[in-house]
Protein backbone atom coordinates (compact mmCIF):
# COMPACT_ATOMS: atom_id res chain seq x y z
CA UNK A 1 0.00 0.00 0.00
CA UNK A 2 2.85 2.48 -0.86
CA UNK A 3 3.43 5.36 -3.71
CA UNK A 4 5.35 8.37 -3.57
CA UNK A 5 2.37 9.91 -1.92
CA UNK A 6 2.76 7.76 1.27
CA UNK A 7 6.31 7.26 1.46
CA UNK A 8 7.54 8.50 5.06
CA UNK A 9 10.26 10.68 3.77
CA UNK A 10 11.43 11.44 7.02
CA UNK A 11 12.24 8.82 10.06
CA UNK A 12 11.75 6.23 7.52
CA UNK A 13 12.39 3.63 10.72
CA UNK A 14 9.13 4.66 11.85
CA UNK A 15 7.21 4.12 9.14
CA UNK A 16 4.84 1.08 8.39
CA UNK A 17 3.36 -0.26 5.16
CA UNK A 18 1.78 -3.63 5.76
CA UNK A 19 -1.72 -3.98 5.91
CA UNK A 20 -1.97 -5.37 8.94
CA UNK A 21 0.01 -2.43 11.24
CA UNK A 22 -2.59 -0.14 9.22
CA UNK A 23 -5.57 -1.98 10.22
CA UNK A 24 -4.58 -2.47 13.59
CA UNK A 25 -4.11 1.05 14.15
CA UNK A 26 -7.47 1.68 12.28
CA UNK A 27 -9.18 -0.61 14.57
CA UNK A 28 -7.51 0.46 18.07
CA UNK A 29 -8.89 4.27 16.94
CA UNK A 30 -12.23 5.34 16.57
CA UNK A 31 -11.52 9.18 15.38
CA UNK A 32 -10.51 10.32 11.73
CA UNK A 33 -9.63 13.49 10.55
CA UNK A 34 -10.61 13.29 7.14
CA UNK A 35 -9.24 16.17 4.22
CA UNK A 36 -10.46 17.52 1.50
CA UNK A 37 -10.24 20.23 -0.87
CA UNK A 38 -12.84 22.82 -1.93
CA UNK A 39 -11.89 25.12 -4.06
CA UNK A 40 -8.57 25.00 -2.97
CA UNK A 41 -8.92 25.57 0.13
CA UNK A 42 -8.24 22.35 2.17
CA UNK A 43 -10.76 21.17 4.88
CA UNK A 44 -9.74 19.06 7.41
CA UNK A 45 -13.11 17.42 9.87
CA UNK A 46 -12.97 15.12 12.80
CA UNK A 47 -15.76 12.28 12.02
CA UNK A 48 -16.60 8.92 13.38
CA UNK A 49 -15.90 5.41 11.22
CA UNK A 50 -15.87 1.89 11.08
CA UNK A 51 -13.74 -0.23 8.99
CA UNK A 52 -14.30 -3.12 7.48
CA UNK A 53 -11.52 -4.74 5.02
CA UNK A 54 -9.83 -1.80 2.90
CA UNK A 55 -13.20 0.18 3.28
CA UNK A 56 -13.65 3.01 6.00
CA UNK A 57 -17.08 3.67 6.72
CA UNK A 58 -18.43 7.24 7.56
CA UNK A 59 -21.69 8.63 8.36
CA UNK A 60 -23.61 11.66 8.84
CA UNK A 61 -26.33 13.93 8.02
CA UNK A 62 -26.80 14.58 4.74
CA UNK A 63 -26.64 18.00 5.36
CA UNK A 64 -23.06 17.84 5.91
CA UNK A 65 -20.64 19.41 3.32
CA UNK A 66 -18.06 16.96 4.42
CA UNK A 67 -20.07 13.89 3.09
CA UNK A 68 -21.58 16.01 -0.06
CA UNK A 69 -18.59 16.81 -1.14
CA UNK A 70 -16.48 13.35 -0.70
CA UNK A 71 -19.12 11.59 -2.17
CA UNK A 72 -18.33 13.35 -5.57
CA UNK A 73 -15.66 11.32 -5.80
CA UNK A 74 -12.73 13.70 -4.87
CA UNK A 75 -9.29 13.09 -3.82
CA UNK A 76 -9.72 12.53 0.17
CA UNK A 77 -7.12 11.30 2.81
CA UNK A 78 -8.60 9.96 6.22
CA UNK A 79 -5.86 10.34 9.11
CA UNK A 80 -5.82 8.29 12.23
CA UNK A 81 -4.14 9.14 15.17
CA UNK A 82 -3.82 7.83 18.87
CA UNK A 83 -1.52 9.75 20.81
CA UNK A 84 1.04 7.29 23.56
CA UNK A 85 2.67 9.81 25.33
CA UNK A 86 4.95 12.68 25.40
CA UNK A 87 8.57 12.17 24.88
CA UNK A 88 10.65 14.40 27.57
CA UNK A 89 14.47 14.21 25.84
CA UNK A 90 17.67 15.69 27.64
CA UNK A 91 17.76 18.33 24.97
CA UNK A 92 14.74 20.64 23.68
CA UNK A 93 16.06 19.08 20.29
CA UNK A 94 15.28 15.21 20.94
CA UNK A 95 11.80 15.66 22.79
CA UNK A 96 8.90 14.01 20.92
CA UNK A 97 5.58 12.17 21.04
CA UNK A 98 4.80 8.89 21.34
CA UNK A 99 1.78 7.77 18.90
CA UNK A 100 0.51 5.31 16.70
CA UNK A 101 -0.80 7.09 12.94
CA UNK A 102 -2.24 5.87 9.52
CA UNK A 103 -2.49 8.31 6.58
CA UNK A 104 -4.61 6.81 4.03
CA UNK A 105 -5.34 8.00 0.62
CA UNK A 106 -8.70 7.33 -1.45
CA UNK A 107 -12.14 8.06 -2.74
CA UNK A 108 -15.26 8.01 -1.39
CA UNK A 109 -18.51 7.11 -2.64
CA UNK A 110 -22.23 7.14 -1.11
CA UNK A 111 -23.67 4.15 -0.14
CA UNK A 112 -27.67 4.17 -1.84
CA UNK A 113 -29.25 0.88 -1.08
CA UNK A 114 -30.55 0.93 1.93
CA UNK A 115 -28.96 -2.91 2.77
CA UNK A 116 -25.15 -2.14 2.28
CA UNK A 117 -26.17 1.19 3.84
CA UNK A 118 -27.45 -0.39 7.17
CA UNK A 119 -24.51 -2.64 7.05
CA UNK A 120 -22.01 0.09 6.70
CA UNK A 121 -24.07 1.97 9.78
CA UNK A 122 -23.94 -1.33 11.70
CA UNK A 123 -19.87 -1.95 11.26
CA UNK A 124 -19.68 1.74 12.34
CA UNK A 125 -21.35 1.15 15.41
CA UNK A 126 -19.94 -1.91 16.47
CA UNK A 127 -16.25 -0.56 15.61
CA UNK A 128 -16.90 2.20 18.32
CA UNK A 129 -19.33 0.01 21.01
CA UNK A 130 -19.43 -3.61 19.80
CA UNK A 131 -22.97 -5.05 21.03
CA UNK A 132 -24.80 -1.79 21.00
CA UNK A 133 -26.22 -1.67 17.58
CA UNK A 134 -28.35 -4.75 18.16
CA UNK A 135 -29.59 -3.63 21.49
CA UNK A 136 -31.01 -0.42 19.79
CA UNK A 137 -34.06 0.79 18.09
CA UNK A 138 -33.18 0.59 14.58
CA UNK A 139 -33.16 3.58 11.75
CA UNK A 140 -36.53 4.53 10.35
CA UNK A 141 -37.04 5.14 6.56
CA UNK A 142 -37.06 8.82 6.84
CA UNK A 143 -33.95 8.62 9.25
CA UNK A 144 -32.28 6.60 6.93
CA UNK A 145 -32.63 8.69 4.43
CA UNK A 146 -31.92 12.23 6.47
CA UNK A 147 -28.48 10.04 6.58
CA UNK A 148 -25.18 9.79 4.20
CA UNK A 149 -22.75 6.89 4.40
CA UNK A 150 -20.04 7.02 2.34
CA UNK A 151 -17.50 4.06 2.19
CA UNK A 152 -14.36 5.11 1.73
CA UNK A 153 -11.38 3.03 -0.58
CA UNK A 154 -8.31 2.69 0.95
CA UNK A 155 -5.75 3.13 -2.44
CA UNK A 156 -2.77 3.43 -0.62
CA UNK A 157 -1.99 3.95 2.98
CA UNK A 158 1.18 4.25 5.35
CA UNK A 159 1.36 4.02 9.47
CA UNK A 160 3.71 5.64 11.63
CA UNK A 161 4.70 4.46 14.77
CA UNK A 162 6.77 5.99 17.47
CA UNK A 163 7.72 4.05 20.99
CA UNK A 164 9.48 4.04 23.27
CA UNK A 165 12.25 6.25 25.64
CA UNK A 166 13.93 9.44 24.79
CA UNK A 167 16.76 9.31 22.04
CA UNK A 168 19.11 11.67 23.25
CA UNK A 169 22.33 12.79 21.98
CA UNK A 170 25.49 10.78 23.58
CA UNK A 171 27.12 13.60 25.74
CA UNK A 172 23.77 14.65 27.27
CA UNK A 173 23.06 11.16 29.05
CA UNK A 174 25.27 12.44 31.65
CA UNK A 175 23.09 15.47 32.27
CA UNK A 176 21.11 16.08 35.79
CA UNK A 177 18.06 16.21 33.67
CA UNK A 178 14.84 13.66 34.00
CA UNK A 179 14.10 12.19 30.54
CA UNK A 180 11.42 9.71 30.24
CA UNK A 181 8.23 9.57 29.26
CA UNK A 182 4.63 10.70 30.21
CA UNK A 183 2.34 8.33 28.68
CA UNK A 184 -0.79 9.32 27.84
CA UNK A 185 -4.61 7.10 27.66
CA UNK A 186 -7.45 7.47 26.63
CA UNK A 187 -9.69 5.77 28.97
CA UNK A 188 -13.40 5.39 29.29
CA UNK A 189 -15.21 6.73 32.64
CA UNK A 190 -17.81 5.76 34.68
CA UNK A 191 -20.96 5.72 32.68
CA UNK A 192 -23.24 8.81 32.97
CA UNK A 193 -27.00 7.33 32.54
CA UNK A 194 -29.85 8.93 31.02
CA UNK A 195 -32.33 6.15 31.26
CA UNK A 196 -34.10 5.23 34.61
CA UNK A 197 -31.74 3.01 37.37
CA UNK A 198 -33.93 -0.18 36.56
CA UNK A 199 -32.53 -0.78 33.61
CA UNK A 200 -28.73 -1.74 33.93
CA UNK A 201 -25.99 -0.76 32.60
CA UNK A 202 -25.42 -3.70 29.33
CA UNK A 203 -22.63 -6.46 29.26
CA UNK A 204 -21.33 -4.79 26.27
CA UNK A 205 -21.05 -1.41 27.89
CA UNK A 206 -19.02 -2.43 31.14
CA UNK A 207 -16.71 -3.96 28.50
CA UNK A 208 -16.64 -0.96 26.31
CA UNK A 209 -15.29 0.81 30.25
CA UNK A 210 -12.62 -1.52 30.35
CA UNK A 211 -11.16 -0.60 27.13
CA UNK A 212 -7.62 0.80 26.05
CA UNK A 213 -7.39 2.20 23.10
CA UNK B 1 -14.08 34.69 12.91
CA UNK B 2 -15.95 33.55 10.42
CA UNK B 3 -17.19 33.25 6.76
CA UNK B 4 -18.88 30.97 4.25
CA UNK B 5 -15.97 28.79 4.94
CA UNK B 6 -16.20 28.10 8.86
CA UNK B 7 -19.91 28.25 8.50
CA UNK B 8 -21.21 25.15 10.45
CA UNK B 9 -23.98 23.94 7.91
CA UNK B 10 -25.56 21.59 10.18
CA UNK B 11 -26.58 21.55 14.30
CA UNK B 12 -25.86 25.44 14.17
CA UNK B 13 -26.67 25.27 17.39
CA UNK B 14 -23.13 23.52 17.97
CA UNK B 15 -20.96 25.78 16.44
CA UNK B 16 -19.41 28.93 18.08
CA UNK B 17 -17.02 31.89 16.72
CA UNK B 18 -16.03 33.27 18.86
CA UNK B 19 -12.35 33.92 20.05
CA UNK B 20 -12.40 32.85 23.58
CA UNK B 21 -14.29 29.56 22.82
CA UNK B 22 -11.72 28.74 20.36
CA UNK B 23 -8.76 29.76 22.03
CA UNK B 24 -9.85 27.38 25.02
CA UNK B 25 -9.89 24.51 22.60
CA UNK B 26 -6.99 24.94 21.19
CA UNK B 27 -5.07 25.44 24.85
CA UNK B 28 -7.45 22.37 26.19
CA UNK B 29 -5.23 20.25 22.98
CA UNK B 30 -1.59 19.85 21.69
CA UNK B 31 -2.65 17.31 18.78
CA UNK B 32 -3.56 19.25 15.60
CA UNK B 33 -4.23 17.60 12.37
CA UNK B 34 -2.76 19.75 9.60
CA UNK B 35 -4.55 19.64 6.03
CA UNK B 36 -3.06 21.17 2.74
CA UNK B 37 -3.06 19.58 -1.15
CA UNK B 38 -0.44 19.07 -3.46
CA UNK B 39 -1.62 18.71 -6.57
CA UNK B 40 -5.01 18.55 -5.76
CA UNK B 41 -4.12 15.43 -3.41
CA UNK B 42 -5.02 16.75 0.16
CA UNK B 43 -2.81 15.92 3.06
CA UNK B 44 -3.58 15.14 6.94
CA UNK B 45 -0.94 14.94 8.84
CA UNK B 46 -0.95 15.05 12.53
CA UNK B 47 1.14 17.70 14.49
CA UNK B 48 1.79 19.00 17.99
CA UNK B 49 1.65 23.00 17.94
CA UNK B 50 1.74 25.76 20.20
CA UNK B 51 -0.76 28.82 20.21
CA UNK B 52 0.07 32.64 21.44
CA UNK B 53 -2.36 35.20 20.28
CA UNK B 54 -4.08 34.29 16.85
CA UNK B 55 -1.13 32.58 16.01
CA UNK B 56 -0.11 28.52 16.06
CA UNK B 57 3.03 27.72 15.63
CA UNK B 58 4.19 23.81 14.24
CA UNK B 59 7.83 22.87 14.00
CA UNK B 60 9.39 19.82 12.87
CA UNK B 61 12.68 18.31 10.65
CA UNK B 62 13.48 21.10 8.08
CA UNK B 63 13.36 17.95 5.26
CA UNK B 64 9.73 17.22 6.86
CA UNK B 65 7.01 17.72 3.53
CA UNK B 66 4.60 19.44 5.51
CA UNK B 67 6.47 21.87 6.54
CA UNK B 68 8.22 22.29 3.17
CA UNK B 69 4.68 22.37 1.62
CA UNK B 70 2.84 24.87 4.05
CA UNK B 71 6.31 27.55 4.29
CA UNK B 72 5.43 28.26 0.69
CA UNK B 73 2.20 30.18 2.04
CA UNK B 74 -0.14 27.51 0.85
CA UNK B 75 -4.03 27.41 2.06
CA UNK B 76 -4.17 25.06 5.20
CA UNK B 77 -6.07 24.24 7.59
CA UNK B 78 -5.32 23.16 11.38
CA UNK B 79 -7.91 20.80 13.15
CA UNK B 80 -7.27 20.32 16.55
CA UNK B 81 -10.51 17.83 18.35
CA UNK B 82 -11.02 16.16 21.77
CA UNK B 83 -12.91 13.47 22.26
CA UNK B 84 -15.36 13.99 25.36
CA UNK B 85 -17.34 10.92 25.26
CA UNK B 86 -19.53 8.43 23.08
CA UNK B 87 -23.29 8.89 23.67
CA UNK B 88 -25.72 6.45 23.11
CA UNK B 89 -29.17 7.05 22.48
CA UNK B 90 -31.80 4.78 21.66
CA UNK B 91 -32.53 4.80 18.73
CA UNK B 92 -29.17 4.08 16.16
CA UNK B 93 -30.19 7.48 14.60
CA UNK B 94 -29.66 9.37 17.64
CA UNK B 95 -25.78 8.26 18.57
CA UNK B 96 -23.07 10.75 18.87
CA UNK B 97 -20.08 11.75 20.41
CA UNK B 98 -19.55 14.55 22.74
CA UNK B 99 -16.56 16.59 21.78
CA UNK B 100 -14.67 19.62 21.64
CA UNK B 101 -13.06 20.82 18.14
CA UNK B 102 -11.77 23.73 16.63
CA UNK B 103 -11.07 24.57 12.47
CA UNK B 104 -9.55 26.75 11.57
CA UNK B 105 -8.07 28.23 8.18
CA UNK B 106 -5.12 30.13 7.18
CA UNK B 107 -1.71 30.10 5.94
CA UNK B 108 1.78 29.67 7.32
CA UNK B 109 4.84 31.12 6.49
CA UNK B 110 8.56 29.62 8.60
CA UNK B 111 10.04 31.55 11.08
CA UNK B 112 13.73 32.44 9.88
CA UNK B 113 15.41 34.36 12.43
CA UNK B 114 16.94 32.71 15.52
CA UNK B 115 15.11 34.74 18.37
CA UNK B 116 11.36 34.37 17.39
CA UNK B 117 12.72 30.63 16.22
CA UNK B 118 13.59 30.19 19.69
CA UNK B 119 10.59 31.74 20.66
CA UNK B 120 7.86 30.00 19.26
CA UNK B 121 9.62 26.45 19.88
CA UNK B 122 9.64 27.68 23.66
CA UNK B 123 5.77 28.32 22.99
CA UNK B 124 5.68 24.70 21.62
CA UNK B 125 7.18 22.91 24.78
CA UNK B 126 5.46 25.12 27.22
CA UNK B 127 1.92 25.00 25.32
CA UNK B 128 2.80 20.74 25.81
CA UNK B 129 4.57 20.71 29.52
CA UNK B 130 4.75 24.21 31.07
CA UNK B 131 8.12 24.42 32.99
CA UNK B 132 10.37 21.89 30.67
CA UNK B 133 11.59 24.31 28.36
CA UNK B 134 14.07 25.91 31.50
CA UNK B 135 14.82 22.74 32.52
CA UNK B 136 16.73 20.78 29.18
CA UNK B 137 19.59 21.37 27.21
CA UNK B 138 18.87 24.47 24.49
CA UNK B 139 19.19 24.16 20.87
CA UNK B 140 22.50 24.06 19.53
CA UNK B 141 22.92 26.12 16.41
CA UNK B 142 22.77 22.82 14.34
CA UNK B 143 19.77 21.51 15.62
CA UNK B 144 18.01 24.78 15.27
CA UNK B 145 19.32 24.57 11.58
CA UNK B 146 17.51 20.86 11.60
CA UNK B 147 14.27 22.51 12.59
CA UNK B 148 11.65 23.96 10.87
CA UNK B 149 9.52 26.28 12.93
CA UNK B 150 6.52 27.77 11.23
CA UNK B 151 3.48 30.43 12.46
CA UNK B 152 0.12 29.41 10.85
CA UNK B 153 -2.35 32.82 11.42
CA UNK B 154 -5.59 31.96 12.00
CA UNK B 155 -7.48 33.90 9.47
CA UNK B 156 -10.89 31.87 10.45
CA UNK B 157 -12.03 29.76 13.02
CA UNK B 158 -15.07 27.88 14.23
CA UNK B 159 -15.51 25.99 17.20
CA UNK B 160 -17.81 22.82 17.66
CA UNK B 161 -18.80 21.64 21.27
CA UNK B 162 -21.41 18.67 21.85
CA UNK B 163 -21.63 18.30 25.03
CA UNK B 164 -24.27 16.35 27.84
CA UNK B 165 -27.16 13.31 27.14
CA UNK B 166 -28.47 11.96 24.15
CA UNK B 167 -31.48 13.53 22.03
CA UNK B 168 -33.83 11.20 21.67
CA UNK B 169 -37.59 11.24 19.64
CA UNK B 170 -39.85 11.61 22.12
CA UNK B 171 -41.32 7.98 21.89
CA UNK B 172 -38.33 6.97 21.92
CA UNK B 173 -38.09 7.93 25.84
CA UNK B 174 -40.14 4.81 27.31
CA UNK B 175 -38.00 1.79 25.60
CA UNK B 176 -36.44 -0.53 28.24
CA UNK B 177 -33.01 0.10 26.04
CA UNK B 178 -29.91 1.88 28.43
CA UNK B 179 -28.98 5.46 27.19
CA UNK B 180 -26.57 7.49 28.57
CA UNK B 181 -22.87 9.19 27.61
CA UNK B 182 -19.80 6.33 27.76
CA UNK B 183 -17.45 9.65 28.40
CA UNK B 184 -13.74 9.64 27.38
CA UNK B 185 -10.78 11.42 29.55
CA UNK B 186 -7.28 11.58 28.04
CA UNK B 187 -4.95 11.04 30.94
CA UNK B 188 -1.46 10.69 31.84
CA UNK B 189 -0.58 8.22 33.90
CA UNK B 190 2.86 6.90 35.59
CA UNK B 191 6.06 8.69 34.38
CA UNK B 192 8.53 6.05 32.86
CA UNK B 193 12.08 7.56 33.46
CA UNK B 194 14.69 6.96 31.30
CA UNK B 195 17.09 8.71 33.60
CA UNK B 196 18.79 7.24 36.92
CA UNK B 197 16.34 7.19 39.74
CA UNK B 198 18.57 10.03 41.71
CA UNK B 199 17.05 12.18 39.53
CA UNK B 200 13.67 13.14 41.00
CA UNK B 201 10.43 13.82 38.95
CA UNK B 202 10.21 17.20 38.39
CA UNK B 203 7.20 19.29 39.77
CA UNK B 204 6.27 20.57 36.42
CA UNK B 205 5.62 16.45 35.68
CA UNK B 206 4.47 15.91 38.96
CA UNK B 207 1.88 18.74 37.63
CA UNK B 208 1.34 17.46 33.89
CA UNK B 209 0.40 13.91 35.43
CA UNK B 210 -2.51 16.04 37.02
CA UNK B 211 -3.22 17.29 33.65
CA UNK B 212 -7.18 16.50 32.32
CA UNK B 213 -7.17 17.88 28.81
Amino acid sequence: MTSTRTQVHRLPERGAYDRESIYRILDAGFLAHVGFSVDGQPFVIPTLYGRAGDKLYLHGSAASRMLRELSQGVPACVTVTLADGLVLARSAFHHSMNYRSVVAFGIAKKIEETEPKLEALRAISEHLIPGRWADVRGPYDQELKATSVLEFSIDEASAKVRTGPPKDEEEDYSLPIWAGVMPLNLKPSEPIPDSPPEIPLPDYAKRYQQKSF
